[in-house]
């Protein structure tokens, strides 16, 4: 168990520019025909294809449509479309108790085949969970602690084996604070992550992650934002377990952060030089649940309407956080959690759309950053006499087309960059 | 910096007993004369003289009267008496900036001749704190910080060398969780743990003070106790950093934690098989303070009397709370944070004595316990024809006498146990 601590002294900690200058290129292209001479005064259509930013949100919901098996196929084609509309980055289920429900009959063809419909769409996948105390299998339940410990290495190995090359990116492990001292709910994990201790709980998740899918990216993902989460992650680091991504949850149930908290925790976080994903990210249109809930699950009501009043309070906040998660250099993604009311996590008013399928104001604000302002529309520039146009955009994927030939880049650091590219 | 790991899964929780036998044991001791003959048929003083465990108090309030600078003679004659009459083992303040509040001028002459005052009356010493970013030195502001790296370095070894075999239990460090993100005063600790991380400053802390006294008693001392703290122990044990007694306050200034919250946070904190001190104790004979202020710092009042109301509370309480820690095998020590109202932390009402130095309820009850229920008075026991004579007393120091000589043991494990002793 012997291991080299990974933990480093945080460099100055990373400002943020809320002209997210850092997200931005200025690109020159010098377009060059097939005999290698530039192609000047031609019209040349530019379109951006992908952000490099991941602008997540969860597949659940898609789940039946990917696979052909709508229960509510109208419906269903308009949640594809408003998801495919705005996002490009999904978060797949992969809850033990119910991506196995009985043992040795996992749901791997039809996840398999969800995954290839996101991925057939320009979409990038994350797996979530493969370690969590809570939906967890029943099954486990009554058995020792070391046999759990087996399966759950093996469970770890087969899922990240089974989908290597279209899921490649996995929250190796949630929640790992709690997970030892949780008691909300009896089950087969926390008893072990109680007689291994976290760190060597999160240890099991990485290292069979790794060892079945050595090019994975592997985030640990937390809702505590609290000190605790920083002493894991010291803990995880100096335990010489290497963390590609840190997950940060922000349920937002009991009100939107504001900007001040936003960028106080990503100052903390981003100290340790680990790349964040914002992973699950909700805010509500609706009535908002008391601060004095401490778990969010302990709220259960009858009905949660989205309100007039509540869906122009979350088109607004939904526009804060984004802008203020952009500005961050240290954040590469943002999931929201869940497009639609219908179906939503605790019954609340946190979709961008609303349980019939209608845009709420926040799903046309989000979109009009996402696919509007730090978005290159299809333009089209001539080059000049040195075959060279000039654009400014969002680093991500692009395409450049000359009379119907079409290649394809990726602007990937920000500032001036120089292109060639032969058509 | 690569160092073995000392997290060791946790042994199954070890269980509180109400009825202390783990704190007993049942003596049989044969009475030897020098002939090595047993002495029959005589009677034998036995008293105990010292607790096994630490029955604790702070001792700033002494430090004048124990280098006969006092200047309210009287009055600090009623305390020291009232102490001594009740506890057994002091912390004393080490706080950087009041006791180095200019460069090079420590006030190591009259803390030593303060300890030693306290050795001279068999109390045991520990030095509090080596590292912390409260009361820090102000001088030590603007500094660059790995120059005040090397000065808390420095002034680590200084005091642990000074001052070893007089004071040789030290917390190594106090609220490391808090310590690079506190923000509400200004010092030069806090970045400096930013800098270098939690885990390194405690390894900074314990490294230091270990190789200034190999034989040194160190502890990781921290207000908090949820998961924020279970984490970092798991950090500090990952990283290879022995912490021979882990440090847990309890300042409740908010109200009594009750029976469950304290086993609660004793059955986390012992799974981590390291003797556990309860390090700062405080309960209110007076209004308690509101629940919504976070750092108790920030309640500041003119006055805060006592009330006989809160007086009887109190006392309940401190029975309650200490017959809690004692049930518990993992504790070793309880330190409360202050004997009188006088000179109290925040100006609470949380000490045993009025500010006029008349004992509360609090006093009688605890002294009831410590020096009553759980002490043996000197008892006039007459050996048997085998010369043997047997008694049952908590664990901690002893001493017999025969015909006027006198000799001294130690009944250091529980159970029965047979001792044979010349006299």
């Amino acid at each position: 168990m012997a291991s080299h601590s990974l933990f480093t002294p945080p460099a100055p900690g990373r400002s943020p520019d809320p002209a997210l200058a850092h997200r931005r290129g200025e690109v020159t292209v010098t377009v060059l025909g097939r005999d290698e001479h530039p192609l000047a005064g031609r019209d040349v259509l530019v379109r951006q294809t992908r952000h490099a930013f991941g602008f997540g949100c969860i597949g659940f919901d898609l789940l039946d449509h990917a696979v052909g098996a709508s229960e509510d196929p109208d419906y269903d084609a308009v949640l594809a479309e408003a998801w495919l509309g705005l996002f490009d980055t999904a978060t797949l289920p992969f809850y033990w108790g119910r991506f196995e429900p009985e043992p040795a009959r996992p749901d791997t063809d039809r996840l398999l085949a969800a995954a290839r419909w996101f991925a057939d769409h320009g979409v990038r996948l994350k797996g979530h969970p493969l370690v969590w105390h809570t939906v967890s299998a029943r099954w486990l339940l009554g058995r020792d602690s070391h046999e759990v410990e087996r399966l759950q290495r093996e469970r770890i190995r087969r899922e990240v084996s089974d989908f290597a090359g279209v899921i490649d990116t996995w929250d190796a492990i949630n929640e790992a604070v709690i997970m030892p001292v949780f008691t909300a709910e009896e089950n087969a994990i926390t008893p072990l992550a109680r007689r291994m201790g976290r760190v060597e709980t999160v240890r099991m998740a990485f290292e069979e992650a790794r060892a079945a899918n050595p090019a994975a990216t592997l985030l640990l993902n937390d809702f505590d934002m609290s000190t605790a989460y920083e002493c894991l992650i010291e803990a995880v680091l100096e335990a010489g377990i290497r963390i590609d991504r840190l997950g940060l949850q922000s349920h937002m149930h009991q009100g939107y952060w504001g900007e001040e908290r936003t960028l106080e925790v990503l100052e903390r976080f981003s100290r340790y030089n680990i790349p964040i994903h914002f992973t699950e990210t909700t805010l509500l249109s609706g009535e908002l649940m008391p601060g004095y809930i401490d778990d969010l699950n302990d709220w259960q009501v009858e009905t949660w309407p989205s309100s007039p009043e509540g869906e122009e309070r979350q088109a607004e906040e939904i526009e804060r956080h984004y802008r203020t998660l952009l500005s961050h250099p240290s954040v590469e993604a943002a999931t929201y959690w869940g497009l639609s009311d219908r179906g939503m996590w605790l019954g609340a008013p946190g979709g961008l759309l609303r349980a019939d399928g209608s845009p709420k104001p926040a799903y046309t604000r989000l979109r009009n950053l996402v696919r509007g302002e730090w978005w290159l529309e299809p333009t089209t520039l001539r080059t000049d006499a040195a075959g060279r146009l000039t654009f400014s955009g969002f680093l991500g994927d692009y395409e450049l087309s000359v009379d119907g030939a079409t290649t394809a880049f990726t602007l990937a650091e920000p500032g001036a960059v120089d292109l060639e590219l032969r058509i």
